[in-house]
């Protein structure tokens, strides 16, 4: 009995005083490694539900079941932000192969672009002529490209050790490729897929025509890296082999979707918002474990480890998970209209779309007054090994809330693997480790509660008062 | 003509001027990347020869196999140096069951710890108790423990960061459970798989009976951590229900083998010696990709990325393949021995045997003056992403090379995977991704160019030459 009252009068001694800033996140990082959710929930959002391709019924699904969530952990609210989306669908499985002879071919493992038309029903055969880029194609004479498939072959950069900059460097091949193609009278396009290992994965990916007239628009897919090696090699030998493909996607009109929002209400600087979030939506090949699963998944919980780590914030921490990154952005552009329409203050948003890989730190979008006020922080998360802190981008999703005071971020986590299954049929759950996406939920949750407690200072309603 | 001129100059003009540390590194990491070895080396080590237990057929071609590339990259020297190593066989693959009522049985994934005996040739049923570790264990009265299984469950702490720290927390149980079960009658014991994840997996690994008397010896397995879980709450409900498990496993006589060796020789300084090294033994079970061929080729490439990137060391640089790591540690104090006979200079000696995974930096064991030194280097590191360097332990081969002015350090790359492979049958090639094995290599090679240039200020000829 002695005993009880000891621990009692202790536990009270203890609550009596604030916790240190270090105790706080010790016992965030030590909630989600032991009793986090973003696993079971990934879980869930990969297994039972899969792709989530805008304007899809698995969309549809996952708007409901990430609803369903947030309010089973007890949040002040939630909402669903309506917003419409374009709709593409890929149709019946993509068909090619390279035909070295009158009837010698061998197969090759092609997936339309996102936003590609069609080929003709009955597919499309032609000569290839390689590239290595867009500039390269652009130095060609049209007569060399009239008629024929262009193979866009670019690799990516394997000797940058942030694979986000080699993916940068070689995407304009995949986005505008078909565009700048149908230009000068190409009748298709193969790109050579955004991934750095030879595996047998294409990797789709969004492309765009712009404002060309319908009539230059032609058919665009990725073909795996084995396959672009192999066709590469092969055009070496013989240029006057074949290439065939088939695929039937199409884009439909606009539908309904939503942007699906939670929120816990800041008990003394309520209209001050921090937001945490990913994007729901994916592509349809894998099931969107990477990218944006574990965002999604890491961004609901920081509200629960939170409340979990008995913290309760003084400004609002809203988490936003955005419908169509991948194809249109329209529901991160849809977030920062209402936003804007309704005067909302954020002075903070931090988005996770880098796979659910073992956190690193965070890229911040933020003046320097505003950077050097976070780094000061920077020894808290040495402990948890997070060590990068940079100015640099944020997130595509959170990017439209950019103001003039107000801190973006993202979260960086190790970039090495992420296109491995980057937008490609292996970007599945058994691909994430538990440990690493809970300690990225952590690491979020960590720097939400520092920006909750001592606010951004450019901006913060506190930093006003004292003044 | 005049373009080839002008190039021909600036390249003269490069090549006259020393090159910069940031620029010999940078040449460093690019070979590595895009002209690495230790992935092509890494496959066949794994999916030719395979899991590598001291004393195998298969730890004699991985001999052969790795003085043959060290032969084939142009070193000064390779060689074998002999070493007797125990040889201890699994036999025919375990089996194991639950039995909980006659007649009603569930399987169960087990295997033979490294250095158990066998059970009897009809296997071994017996009650089973399940205690937290070996001080729990202590606590029992001998009659609860006698004629049971003794079923050793702590589980790996969770929210420790470094999982090698869990692992510490834990292993124990598994080297030394036995041995104490023994002593109080036990009739088996059974560990729990030292693994942070729940899966099917058993990890075997070493263990010991001390000077037990051979009637006290007891045959030792571990479980997979799934299969552990299920056994616990079933203990819950029954604890009367019984264990079967058979296991043939044995110690042979010992056998001979080898550590291999290759070095380039210093060209100023070639009595210093500059040691990088791994373990070219395994566990059986699976291929050893992680545990230790990562390590093994990783150091052979540190030799020859620094011949490709044109660096000639003023010191010599050692490759060593140690033997018998996990069962025994003969080939790692054989090799020190040897040393200290030939009374050679190891100015600095680096492991690496923590997987394959990004690297994130090193753990020295050293002097603090020489830890000064190393630190001033950590921003050379910065652009790839090294930012752990701290003191702590180096590597068990490298180990008995410890002496007063010389600095031993240890590869330390992200460990939250490792144990999901460690000494398991899913510790193979495909669970090592290239960039992330090439980048440790380029790591490591980078701070033995630093060190074979600056030298160990304390004990380095260099120095003593300039007081």
């Amino acid at each position: 009995m002695r005993n009880i009252v000891i621990v009692i009068a202790l536990a009270l001694s203890i609550a009596a005083f604030p916790q240190s800033d270090a105790e706080n996140i010790k016992k965030i990082y030590n909630t989600s490694l032991s009793n986090g959710m973003s696993y079971q929930w990934l879980d869930h959002l990969s297994n039972k539900i899969g792709g989530r391709l805008s304007g899809s019924l698995n969309a549809q699904y996952a708007v409901d079941y990430t609803k369903r969530m947030l309010d089973s952990i007890g949040l002040d609210k939630v909402w669903l932000q309506p917003v419409m989306v374009p709709k593409w669908v890929r149709g019946t499985p993509e068909f090619a192969y390279l035909e070295t002879e009158p009837g010698k071919t061998i197969p090759m493992n092609i997936c339309a672009l996102g936003g590609s038309i069609s080929t003709p029903i009955e597919g499309l055969k032609a000569n290839v002529i390689e590239v290595q880029g867009i500039e390269d194609l652009k130095d060609l004479p049209m007569e060399s490209v009239k008629g024929k498939i262009v193979f866009f072959n670019r690799p990516m950069d394997e000797t940058l050790i942030n694979t986000f900059s080699s993916y940068g460097g070689c995407v304009d091949q995949r986005y505008a490729g078909a565009m700048e193609a149908g230009k000068l009278g190409a009748v298709g396009v193969i790109v050579r897929s955004m991934n750095l290992r030879i595996d047998d994965f294409p990797h789709t990916g969004s492309m765009t025509y712009g404002d060309l007239p319908n009539e230059q628009r032609i058919p665009s897919a990725a073909i795996s890296t084995r396959h672009a090696e192999l066709l590469s090699s092969m055009l070496k030998l013989d240029d006057s082999i074949k290439f065939y493909f088939k695929q039937n996607c199409r884009q439909l009109k606009d539908v309904q979707s939503y942007n699906v929002i939670g929120e816990i209400t800041g008990s003394e600087f309520p209209k001050e918002i921090i937001l945490v979030g990913g994007h729901l939506d994916s592509w349809d090949l894998g099931d969107g474990s990477h990218d944006d699963g574990a965002g999604c998944v890491q961004s609901m919980d920081v509200l629960r480890l939170l409340k979990e780590s008995g913290i309760k914030p003084k400004r609002t921490i809203r988490v936003v998970l955005f419908m169509n990154e991948e194809n249109g952005l329209r529901g991160g552009n849809k977030y920062a209209e209402e936003a804007k329409r309704k005067n909302e203050n954020h002075i903070f948003a931090l988005e996770s779309d880098s796979g659910g890989f073992t956190p690193r730190g965070f890229s911040f979008d933020c003046s320097d007054a505003n950077f050097e006020q976070i780094l000061s922080w920077k020894p808290l998360f040495e402990p948890y090994l997070i060590h990068y802190f940079k100015k640099g981008g944020s997130g595509a999703d959170v990017g439209p809330l950019k103001g003039n005071d107000n801190v973006l971020a993202g979260l960086r986590p190790d970039s090495q693997r992420y296109f491995d299954y980057h937008h490609a049929a292996n970007d599945t759950f058994d691909a994430v480790n538990k440990r690493e996406l809970e300690l990225g939920a952590a690491t979020m949750t960590s720097l939400v509660y520092l920006i909750d407690k001592y606010g951004i200072n450019a901006i913060s309603t506190d930093r006003k008062l004292k003044d």
